[in-house]
């Protein structure tokens, strides 16, 4: 029931998942609501079928926190008690961030020794191999939270994108171990001798240039730098296309460019890579934008199936226990 | 001396100034380089001069801050001196953001009443319109640093870009009032409740679309978002060139297409919109790109004069004094 377009591209991307890979699909919410979407789309497969929710939580709701914890019908709810007892592997959804966040902490539980779960997302550089957390889950840290993300990004990494030994680096100012924030100075030594394939501290500017696989920071530096970034690629967009307009010219050459700039912007979405995830809790849990379409969705359901099919959570279990960790860091 | 194309653009940039503005011009650094430049330049005109310095801080300078301090013949502290004694009414470097950082702090010093100078950049959205604050001077905030930025950001738009009664936003992870880290939190009461015209908290996604004149934030998470936007841009363009070079039809329809593009990219330029400013100090003083060229070097200068010529300086002092700030709360 979330996200701006639900339930039709929610409903219509779940479709498309059922038909293309071979899982098991429950659509979570308002039954009748779900039906129609569905029978306007030609019917459900025989591996997608339709969980009742009757409440549901909107994007604008206020007090999401109080709303999650008292209205045990909302879809998403419903949806982690699902996964909770077994039933479902993976939960999807496109609704209020805040919302997801707070369902699955208080019906998962976080994963023992992972004091704050993050939320991590694939950038769309480098054919969606860099990931970078936490993007908004927790705007204030502490430097044993960035080594705690540092680790569940490179299981993340490690296991659901089978990048071997992943490249952690630590978003700051410059290039120098004596730079930055007192988090990011507290928090380099603690990389730089942890069991981690640390390649030091990442600029900005060299984010999407993809010198390291996982690049750490706290949620409200992750947030903005992942937002500014969008709302860039957005105006670059909007800029090329209303100076196209203005000549019939530019519009004609630029019907015979359209399939190229078509494969260069595809590599630029963000919903070409499943949205973003939330790694820490007890099972996976995918947050798709807001606006996603019926391919971001589909999209986010693929990566969550194989986020399921990995040893993603017990990686991040042993990653978190602090001997394996220690040990680990003597080893040759 | 400063900048990766230094003296040469950094020299051609000041002739074109001098050609193009009714300025004095004062090139410092090197003698004998600078002179070379210029002849290969063709000379130079009456109101271009050079001012000799026999040491220069590099760009790969450990230690900055001592550097600039003991290196009193450094060519960005023989200019510093110049404005410091009136002789100039502002600096343009392209060399060492923390180097001429420490030398503006050591010798111009703070306006009264500002804790903190910031470095402000205008983003190359809506004209150069929107001014993002702090961009990297100040890794760790307090709330009341990022109240002093507003207003010193409120100012520099007011005085040297012209716009009445500027809208100050804060940079956050949401719009609502109770978001984000504890920073925001505290900063947002203080700019509700200061004589700023505070428009609230403004998102990543949001900044490029001209919501607020004036963008707060602290000085990490501002390097981070400007860098990454930076990179993001740089990538777009890298991803369009490259799949316009793989058909030569693509080529053809982009040679149509150059034109328009040039027209949407130069909208985007950093270059155009004369790098960044060291506000809070005693005096002007504009901090071009590293990677300026002759065009981004003039640019600087541009608006390094219009600062001078404006009231910028009083109108901080103003800003920064205690009583009119609180009294300006209560006027109608």
């Amino acid at each position: 029931m979330g996200g701006d377009s639900a339930p039709r591209e929610t409903v219509k991307g779940a479709l498309a998942a059922a038909r293309e890979y071979d899982l098991e699909i429950a659509i979570v919410g308002d039954p009748e609501a779900i039906e129609s979407e569905l029978t306007r789309a030609g019917g459900a497969p025989k591996n997608l079928s339709v969980v009742p929710a009757s409440d549901a939580i909107a994007m604008d709701e206020k007090s999401v926190v109080q709303a999650v914890q008292r209205r045990r019908d909302a879809s998403i709810n419903v949806a982690m008690a699902l996964l909770k007892q077994g039933q479902a592997q993976a939960v999807v959804s496109a609704g209020h961030t805040g919302a997801i966040m707070a369902s699955a902490y208080f019906r998962l539980g976080r994963i023992p020794g992972i004091e704050r779960p993050a939320l991590g997302t694939l950038l769309p550089f480098n054919e969606g191999k860099v990931f970078l957390l936490d993007v908004g889950a927790n705007p204030d840290c502490k430097p044993a939270y960035l080594v705690q993300f540092a680790h569940m990004g490179a299981a993340y990494m490690e296991k659901v994108v089978g990048i071997a030994n992943p490249r952690v680096g630590l978003l700051n100012l410059g290039t120098e171990d004596n730079k930055g924030s007192e988090l990011v100075q507290e928090a380099y030594p603690r990389l730089r001798d942890s069991s981690l394939n640390f390649v030091g501290n990442v600029e900005g500017v060299e984010v999407h240039k993809g010198v390291a696989d996982v690049v750490v920071t706290d949620g409200f530096t992750g947030n903005i730098g992942l937002k500014v970034g969008e709302g860039i690629a957005d105006y670059i967009l909007e800029q090329v296309r209303s100076v196209i307009k203005s000549s019939p010219l530019f519009i004609a050459a630029s019907l015979l460019l359209k399939p190229a700039l078509k494969r260069a912007l595809k590599r630029l979405q963000y919903d070409e890579y499943g949205g973003a995830q939330l790694i820490g809790v007890n099972g996976v849990v995918v947050i798709a934008h807001g606006r996603s379409d019926a391919n971001a969705i589909k999209n986010a359901i693929r990566i969550a199936h194989m986020a399921s099919e990995s040893d993603l959570l017990t990686a991040i279990a042993e990653s978190a226990a602090p001997s394996p960790r220690l040990a680990g860091a003597a080893l040759p």
